[in-house]
């Protein structure tokens, strides 16, 4: 077997396989999903429409839509051993450790042993996933046991009922859809190529999406809304934001929400939450987060050329509707599952081990040394 | 950026990265780790020297050992709210999701908030997971809750210890020492490249580990040695076995244990298991499944020319140890948790996020047709 030396580290531009679910940063429409843009999935559908749809390649009819989120309804409850593991994870976790952990533990009360049962298995956790966030949240911070089931037919609206305990207006409603529609998918990032490659071992879908978690857990990857949402409660005004910046610049500081590995020019997805988060500015009766994210913008652009991604809006548009920072990336988690078991199915469906080479770089051949000689 | 076509799926023989850690393959030495053929690492090395030589990148000092090994045996012990975790799981669960769940849950109380103290948490695990992965199964299969502590100074005497009850024999000790060396380290397999891209986005080690077994719960992963066990428990003798495979053969039935996706000519693990295989045969008073085991491998050869891999006499051997079937996948992670550890430390050295492209071969760009009118 001959190794080929791929150009550059991290297989970047390096095809790993096909996919039919997704494109990102094509000319013409930056992001798709089974054919469809973003922006007008984010304009004209629901989450649960998407979700369909990239399970099944094809949009729900109305009939469909329905009886798949009738189906997602009688699934959001935790068993009780789930609840008690939840119950001894301390508030101070990380609660991204909290997901890949109530991901992982579900799968030993409730697996999948048939790829057979696969849809079933990834609707499981697009159900339950909400409750094993806010369930250990409110448990862990106000020390309260809440009922996991509501009445809101969205996984958005029941995210935020879970979480406020009280209904959600009709664009609180809205915004958190649209936000799960743009976390959806993204074809072969880290956390997703993470999924792929334990699914090529003909694992289970929970091993699947329990270490996808775990990718996304990291800095480089999920976490920049969280991060961008911190940096912009330390501004007390546009102006200030923009001199602020200017020193973390000067001090070569990491300021997160802005660029893109993928896309060079925008993100698809930014028009689409800044709308969103300018909306919700003013429904909330204060718009200087807003205004201060926009200043931010302007800032980046003017400056370094960098443009805001997905993430960026999302800290204000987030904050408006009374989410805890802490959340950001637990809620990415909530949207990005659906790509997530979209690509383990479809992995499955024309598999081979994903097992690359590597060059060695090591010490030359040599003999053990006694440990009595050492 | 231009995406290049790779011959093949998976990646198969392509380059994903440099190691320092290990070869697989290369002509004159099968196996080396950081630089070590592996038959002189199982002839004149424990378990606790190779731990520490790929963490290190070199054999410890006798000194350096005692002190590792002094280390290891103060953090063998599970915090309660672990063990509560562990109750909970029901005895009908898969061995690999508790060692799953039981990493990621560590990763709650004990998180690695800094990469500065990846060796300890490397250790916590290396310590942990006999605890884990038996305190669970005793309680489970027989209502006993252990001690997770023991007075054995090696991990493999630990185990043994745990599971058992009582001190093993020093050739007990000796084998399960030699099968951890076997098992520590194999280049990017599909779980330890599964630990490097969750590395690559600086996610923390619990994460990585977590995301590792899953891929090694895979059938085309881990779990061969389980499978070969069920198989030559069905043979009656030599003559028996010869004449069953036969018949899978002629019924295209898949017999774990036999070739490889790396070695073409042979495993060089195998004669150093075999060997210690029939031993424990001997030792054992009954050396039928050894012998059968042995017809197996001479039918394969003489019929197929496929040879036996690591995973073959592994079978037999743990058997006449005394181990249950369902935790020889699970002992598997006590080992390769150190390759795995030690390349999320390489990867960490030397990281760029591992993000390939995908070849597109879904729908044409559409619109969204109004869910009435679908």
């Amino acid at each position: 077997m001959v190794d080929k030396k791929l150009s550059g580290a991290g297989l970047r531009g390096q095809s790993a396989g096909e996919t039919a679910l997704c494109t990102v940063g094509k000319s013409g429409s930056g992001l798709t999903y089974c054919g469809y843009d973003v922006s007008d999935l984010a304009d004209n559908a629901t989450f649960e429409e998407v979700a369909y749809l990239l399970f099944n390649g094809e949009l729900p009819t109305a009939a469909q839509l329905d009886s798949y989120k009738s189906e997602l309804m009688v699934l959001r409850d935790l068993p009780p051993a789930l609840k008690k593991v939840l119950q001894l994870i301390p508030a101070d976790a990380h609660p991204m450790d909290v997901m890949r952990t109530g991901c992982s533990f579900l799968g030993n009360l409730e697996p999948e042993n048939d790829f057979s049962t696969q849809h079933q298995a990834a609707n499981r956790l697009l159900a339950a996933f909400p409750a094993i966030m806010c369930y250990w949240y409110k448990f862990s911070h106000d020390g309260v046991e809440i009922d996991c089931v509501t009445d809101e037919d969205s996984i958005g609206g029941h995210f935020l009922k879970l979480l406020n305990g009280t209904s959600p207006s009709a664009q609180h409603r809205r915004v958190m859809d649209v936000s799960l529609i743009l976390y959806a998918e993204h074809e072969f990032n880290a956390s997703t190529f993470t999924a792929r490659v334990c699914a090529s071992t003909l694992s289970d879908m929970y091993s699947c999406i329990t270490g996808a978690i775990g990718s996304l857990r990291g800095p480089l990857h999920g976490g920049a809304n969280e991060a961008a949402m911190e940096m912009i409660q330390k501004f007390s005004s546009p102006a200030d934001a923009k001199e602020q910046m200017a020193g973390m610049l000067a001090r070569k500081e990491k300021i997160m929400g802005f660029g893109h590995a993928i896309y060079r020019e925008s993100d698809p997805r930014n028009v689409i939450i800044k709308a969103w988060s300018e909306k919700l500015a003013h429904e909330f009766g204060d718009t200087s987060l807003y205004d201060i994210s926009v200043a931010c913008e302007e800032y980046m652009w003017d400056t370094k050329k960098l443009f805001c991604n997905a993430d960026f809006f999302h800290a204000s548009a987030y904050h408006f509707m009374g989410i805890p920072t802490k959340l950001f990336t637990p809620i990415f988690v909530c949207s990005r599952l659906t790509g997530w078991a979209a690509h383990v199915m479809e992995q499955r469906a024309n598999n081979r081990i994903i097992r690359p080479s590597a060059d060695y770089v090591g010490a030359e051949p040599r003999k053990v040394v006694p440990i009595s000689e050492r």
